[in-house]
């Protein structure tokens, strides 16, 4: 199978989307002669152009990307093509209205903005395909192109008739039997047992609470039938260039997609990246993504969009200041990124993301936008040649399973409050903090490699991912352990004692007896730290070589920290220093230290191959110990001992 | 007719939803294996058991029933039978859409949940007529049967054509010629006159605001139906069971049920009860609904649902702390419950309510709710025998009407700040703080038998309810009255003077010149005490007795009480502790005195029959002066002048 | 053409809306007399008549509507005569559902509230027609006649079938040939090119973010298809009585109809009008929709709706405090109105707005209220004379258009926080409060004749209005201009620099960089003061004569405001005060000055002819210096140097 060094061939490719059918042909030369300027070797055509390339029916209008196609290979820039799936043309929607989507309540979702297709719909899927394969057909041996960008973005659902035709056809193949998809989903309750696959529907509005097994189920559907679209455009282009690697873009940390399993169809693992610039946390929840994004690809990645300035799906839309779009952008690739790309090159004039920024804004080439991607185009060419195709290593894995997080998001449950992603991400920022570089791992992933594993929160897990972590233990691996992990099985079903009995015994816990979710603003006060949202009255069976208490209130007295061995369980969420501080103590004890000891707080440290990265995250310079001798790959300077960092800095230093 | 204590035979009942079906037959042994442990002595079965009674139409299978329903007998565990009705099977949806209910939007309310089902559907009847009649006809004889349970919280509406002729009909019978309905709709405004009676709908999607007599009859007709679904039920079993009292269960102050109405149509009123552990006013208000359901019930009734520790329809769902589910549980006996029971036994391990607690919880035998159980069992046996049956007096009567809180729940309305519902519990707490037992009454009972009668707030009043309260006063009984009140006749037709013109003459007012409803965190000062929610532009016309001024602000020296005769008008919502400090007063005067003199704040005394009941809903012992010799019925330990109380502690002491 | 003069006849008018169809006609002998009592010359008759007026299709029901006509004229009241075409009778919706409006969701809005009509509907403008056709017939010559008020507040939307094809007609007419829609409207982006005009549809529910140009254009629409609906009425009363002036009665800022272009079409401009008691910006936002109303309507004007008291469309309804509802409509009569009405005369006792107050309310003719009506009455006789029909003059002109509006209000926006009617409101207050009397002009209007021309904000803004605002300066007119302003054309389309580069030079600046849009509660520090809601970072071109810089942050040193000649930028909105005293500086220098000097903060002083109004905002009583004599119109008192006003005083000073 091609991969991402297919397309990158040595260099970080440096570019973004470029919509040229908005503008004149003229404006095309100047795009090429800024992109030039600015380094950029790659761009993304067509991503949403089928109405340009198909304005009726099977009537195809391929000539003006051709002389685009041409012009780019011409200035020796490489041309990421996409298949214009992810918004149809209005055609489609008026001449067959089945192929729109339709949400719980029934309503329609029409043209006019984009998505608007159900994932289940033949028809739909009919003319994807058709537009695929003339676009493979056609560009296939053109020499521009170096990835193929499959649609964008996937995240449509459909509750609509034909999507519960589907879901039936997709249970039936899950359970066989409407006997076993009964028992799976415990349709006992509430007297919903199905007495023909014809009665099962979509998870269609309800008086009051829904299913959680068939909510389940129909999230799972929803990730595999957007897979199925695919799937069939990723086959049909493979057969045409079996040598060019595919990719879709991912949404960072997207509930809607299973990851791990759609990474697997991938040649090429992508996603875009939208952090908001004020916020304090941005950094961080930046590199969770690229981790993740980077373990899902088992290598190197492709940051396929991100902003150069503001976006306009918030609220209040900040810009970016000064230097931090190439700090950002440096911070992916040392976390494993051979691919720099923004959303989008020009800024469109019109449409609904006019106020978009981008690599040329509505500034134009004076603006410090621009100046901004020329210095950073210049950077990633300079460090382009040592860096793309080099490895991360981690000593520590993360795990992370959609299906958890699915079961764990149904309408009833104990807290409200008790968010996945959150918790996913409080427990990646005290290790990010901590200096500590880690993977995601699936928990049914082979954790031998690592010296620790971090469990935030797995509400749902099987009794194969149970095998894994008992197995994990028992060699000698260091497992730290979250509250609300392994209380369902793989159908949701709670498991005996509200936790799995084995991963109770692992810790040392009796009886669960009940969950105290914790308020907005409420401490459960613990020796030594105070925990947040959630805390548990657990009855310990005496194994457990060390407890931390809780400290008054109900629980005065019962462990709120467990450990058995190399076995650790959090029945609360320490606040912030106070988790960063038992984790890096932990992973000390696991033998995993801090990427370079001493780092001042706002210095992130990653090691990519035998390369340093040092980013600074704040304004006021500041100077890092650095023992040794040290080329900065930036300037090519020599550093010895230390390095001083300006406002938003970075260094790259090789040995 | 039969009536509870033909259910419960000199005991408490106590028990709770069982769901047997949702386990493997093994499990049904070790369930009444701990039942007895746990002293329950009283199950629900079948609650929503219809796709499992009637997997396709017109198949039966009652089997598993049958050997349950032995089980139990042979164990002595009485059950509680309940029709499926309240969430039909998939395939009634599925071959008869027109049995699901629509909004107000047209939504289509799937099944999926439950009470999937229009009450005014002739199909989803007939449908629940023949399952009704057949668990009727097998189960009439049988030995354990000593309670029917008809369908479940019954709260479902429907928009849709089938409700939209029902509610003509319904409408032809309440007012017999469109000309009368025009009169009273007042449809001269907004050009809403109907000419023929099909034009008229259920209250639907508007542009702007709704007819509000239309939406109150919309409402009152909406309970209707549901009354009629649930009377059709109770004929079919009494025909078969003349014996066996019938009940369903109310959901807590609900606000979608007439709850006077309903009341007489049923043998035993019964009540679920959910408060929230965390709400500092949690006993108060269970308190509230226990005098609510006894008023209606006038006499004993059952505590039908609540659970031993959390529920799952809150944000943040808390469980019981320790001795809190038996503390809540006497407390419901001390105000006239003869049965004690919970949803549900065996805590579920799929579906929507996987997480809500159970007697028997996910922790099993050994968790600290099952152990909490088995000691209210223990109590409640102990008891029992003095106890059920026994009447509670209260002096005085708190006025409550669904009608008028419809009336008052318009989306036009002076203030959205005003909720029947929050007003009624300001009332009563202030009465229930004072230790004042008191009981509910609705405005044209016989209140000849209260010292005291209390009306938080009726904003719709008919003549007959005015002439009631007139001739109490007349007779000298002593009323307080709350603020907007008799606003509005029965058609929700504003009365000239915006309040009664008797009522005024009453309370010695000569014209009421402005409503001024206060803002969040706004007081209106008055002389002594700050008023809430509500204050009154007055003018007296001289004959009061007493008045209570404002003072400050734009209403300055205007009356914010007044007092003719003994007639009391509140103008505003006096404090929390200033309406517990007038109410104690007011009723001082007439001559009604707290349960028990010197009570610590914390405790809540009540007298049944001739047993007085202490319950401390505090955490530090508390010693309660007790004058002379009582028996703690549930230590058996002799009790002279004084009782202490443990963290929520309770003590039945008898004469 | 008739104008508003035709019907004052030298007076004010003075009166409201009267549905005495609600009331039995005994009740009309009451109302004229109170209408007599109170001063009452006006009564509008039959706004939501139609059911009453044609109870069945084609049956007419005039003779209740001739005895009313008669009586007001008997009794010297003159009738402002309404089609009731904004509440069709229930029996169109039943006959026609076609006719009900749908939402973008295509969820119906039925009858049974009002505005249940979709513009675009023609058998709904057949029937309006008609019954239009037929009062015009039956009324022309009665002598009570003195205005016709069409429909009421249209506000009305459809996305249904019918109107989808008027907006494919619509388009037609604006862009011709789909291509030139498919430019103007940026269809390129996310594939949205229409390949045939049946494509189009009404900006329905999308996915994601809706197509801008296309979203602008269905709120263009939407205005132009109800000003249709007038106009066709219209048309018809204008046919049978071309000496009688007509009106529709606009909702204040209203952000659904093109207020410049229906104002064109009207004879006499009216406006409702319900500020907020509590709102301590009431007074100023009044002033602003009757400086607004007074500019549509070039003069004179009619303030059709207010209230005596409370409404009930609020969350928290507050009544006026004794005196604001006399100085309120003073302040309408200080601005301009010759009308002075309410919404109703006498208050509803049934129907949805049964809670809003009337000048006849609840309490009677001995009501707080009706002595306060009966005050204004006499007020209002007494200065009419010499009041009606004079000009008030302003120097100073606020821009303001509708399209600039709809367009900045795009689900896409660099800031939520950014909201045009916000904005003209906080500039007009400062003015406002600087005294300084300001009119509203679109900007294309020809403003030679102001002094100073204040843009607060205009997003998009075409060539032409370009043009006029570089010809005003260049005529020597003040031009202060506030941040995003011209950043997009008549199509939406974003100006290349984002922001009209003749603007751009206009006041000195080479390229906007970056818009920095500021966080609730956050301040941007600027020389001399505090900047909110936005800022900009902007690089200057080196020809501003005067700049003021941002202090700290990411701007420092940047220019907050630049001033080029007479051309004011400002990047960012000056807290009040600062905004407040930057132009009244600014205002000094192009030689406008405060109405008086010296006046104190809460009187309100305006010209009107050449009477001075003096409005007393505050309760405490207060002195204003009036240099010279002046007879009080309102007391006849000859007033010299000073006058103390009263709680909520007002003085109209004649020379």
């Amino acid at each position: 199978m091609p991969e991402l060094s297919d397309a990158t061939r040595g260099r970080i490719l440096y570019g973004g989307d470029h919509n040229p059918e908005q503008w004149p042909e003229e404006t095309w030369y100047e795009d090429v002669r800024l992109m030039k300027e600015a380094g950029v070797n790659s761009v993304t055509l067509g991503v949403f152009s089928w109405s340009r390339l198909e304005p009726r029916p099977g009537e195809r209008d391929f000539g003006w990307l051709d002389r685009l196609m041409d012009l780019m290979h011409a200035h020796g820039v490489g041309v990421v093509l996409a298949t214009p799936t992810a918004s149809p043309p209005p055609w489609l929607g008026r001449l067959h209205p089945d192929t729109l989507p339709r949400d719980e309540d029934g309503r329609t979702e029409s043209w006019g903005g984009r998505q608007h297709f159900s994932h289940s719909s033949a028809v739909y899927r009919r003319h994807a395909a058709e537009i695929t394969e003339a676009l493979a057909t056609r560009y296939a041996g053109h020499p521009a192109l170096i990835l193929w960008h499959l649609n964008n973005e996937y995240c449509t659902y459909d509750h609509g008739d034909e999507a519960a035709a589907r879901f039936r056809d997709w249970l039936r193949v899950r359970y066989g039997t409407l006997d076993a998809l009964n028992t799976a989903w415990g349709t006992a309750f509430w007297s919903q047992t199905y007495g023909d696959w014809e009665e099962i529907l979509p998870a269609r509005r309800t008086h009051y609470l829904k299913n959680p097994a068939q909510v389940l189920d129909f999230r799972r559907f929803t990730s595999d039938m957007l897979l199925e679209c695919f799937t069939a455009e990723r086959d049909i282009v493979r057969r045409h260039t079996p040598h060019i690697p595919v990719t879709t873009n991912f949404m960072p940390l997207f509930f809607g997609q299973d990851g791990w399993r759609w990474a697997e169809e991938e040649d090429v693992v992508s996603v875009d990246l939208y952090p908001d610039p004020r916020d304090p946390l941005a950094a961080q929840r930046g590199a969770l993504v690229q981790d993740l994004t980077r373990s899902q690809a088992r290598g190197p990645w492709a940051l396929m969009e991100q902003a150069t300035g503001a976006v306009t799906f918030r609220d209040v839309n900040h810009p970016k200041p000064r230097g931090l779009t190439r700090l950002w952008s440096l911070q992916a690739v040392a976390r494993g990124a051979d691919a720099v790309c923004y959303f989008q090159w020009r800024q469109s004039r019109q449409g609904a993301e006019k106020f978009h920024s981008a690599m040329l804004g509505h500034a134009g080439p004076e603006g410090r936008g621009f100046q901004e991607v020329k210095r950073l185009g210049a950077d990633l060419a300079t460090i382009g040649p040592e860096t793309a195709g080099r490895p991360v290593r981690a000593d520590i894995a993360v795990l992370h399973d959609w299906h958890a997080w699915w079961a764990s998001a149904h309408q009833a449950r104990s807290s409200a409050r008790i968010d996945h992603a959150d918790i996913l991400t409080a427990w990646h920022r005290a290790l990010w903090e901590a200096h500590l570089t880690t993977d995601f791992a699936h928990p049914a992933h082979d954790l031998t490699a690592y010296r620790m594993v971090v469990v935030p929160q797995l509400h749902a897990l099987d009794d194969t991912a149970v095998d894994n972590l008992l197995g994990y233990v028992a060699q000698g691996g260091t497992l730290v352990c979250g509250f609300r992990t392994g209380v369902t099985d793989q159908d949701d079903r709670v498991r005996p004692g509200a936790m799995d009995a084995r991963l109770r015994a692992l810790f040392g816990i009796r009886t669960l007896h009940e969950w105290w979710p914790l308020e907005e603003g409420e401490s459960a006060h613990c020796e030594g730290f105070d925990g947040t949202l959630w805390s548990e009255e657990i009855e310990p069976d005496g194994t457990a070589a060390e407890t931390v208490p809780y400290r008054g209130g109900e629980l005065d007295g019962l462990p709120a920290l467990l450990r058995k061995g190399t076995a650790w369980y959090f029945s609360t969420l320490p606040a912030p220093g106070a988790l960063r501080g038992l984790l890096t103590r932990i992973a000390a004890g696991a033998g995993v230290r801090p990427v370079l000891a001493g780092l001042p707080a706002e210095v992130e440290a990653v090691r990519r191959g035998d390369l340093l990265f040092l980013l600074h995250h704040g304004r006021d310079p500041v100077t890092v110990e650095v023992p040794g001798s040290h080329r900065d790959l930036l300037t090519g300077v020599l550093v010895t001992d230390r390095v001083t960092l300006g406002r938003h800095g970075a260094a790259v230093l090789a040995p």
